[in-house]
């Protein structure tokens, strides 16, 4: 049931997960920590949130008198940045799950967390992503 | 900026809902109510969420205990549901855009409502949507 799915550590670059996400049209990606196991999620609305200015978060009404120019230049945020400075003070939790769980099981977890997605576990190896649409798909698919 | 993307009527089949969002991968569609206006937004978690049996949402580990064939007819809570059924009582607030706003515009109301797509109008049709990986991908592109 387990997708194929781009993973980035938290001392990746900012810019190039960003990249991942806006190519492969995804909701989010999955965070690893030092260890390499899944440590939180990284979807791509908090990036989108990240690049607003603190002063239009504020205000949002002075978004319409930015211009164009400095519209054009709103990425450069991410210049030098890390996945962990993208991230949450409070990083959502992950929805983890072992690769023989049942369906039920991770549609359980992933309805808890409100997680659009689950890093799927043999043992202390990450192998795999679950996304809402795919398990979706495998549900209804199932007979 | 904006992208073709399927859109559901509040009255639209549960399970044909639930299929295209399979199908086409998405992390929510757009619903419309009696006037054809953007109402609410249906997340892929949502549906997974309904989707999971009440027992076990209230006591997860009963996931575990589900037989396979029960596991197999999850999806069929869908048949003879509407999309009005699965989304929340208090339908999440749809990010609405206009078509000649600035993606600093969209990015702030997509960050402010937290949303994952914004839909976008031209006057008062519905032209488009907008999701947060579109955005990133416009916003890392624009110069």
């Amino acid at each position: 049931m387990a997708e194929d799915f781009p993973v980035v550590g938290q001392d990746s670059d900012a810019w190039e997960a960003a990249r991942t996400l806006a190519e492969h049209r995804l909701p989010g990606l999955v965070v690893t920590g030092g260890d390499g196991k899944p440590w939180s999620i990284l979807p791509a609305s908090q990036v989108v949130r990240f690049l607003v200015p603190r002063y239009v978060q504020e205000d949002p009404s002075l978004a319409g008198v930015l211009s164009e120019s400095m519209a054009d230049r709103m990425a450069d945020k991410l210049r030098g940045r890390t996945v962990r400075d993208l991230v949450p003070e409070e990083p959502p939790e992950l929805a983890v799950v072992a690769d023989d769980d049942t369906i039920v099981e991770v549609a359980a977890i992933m309805a808890r967390l409100k997680c659009p997605l689950a890093a799927v576990m043999a043992g202390s190896t990450l192998v795999g992503v679950i996304t809402a649409s795919r398990l979706l798909e495998v549900a209804l698919t199932a007979r």
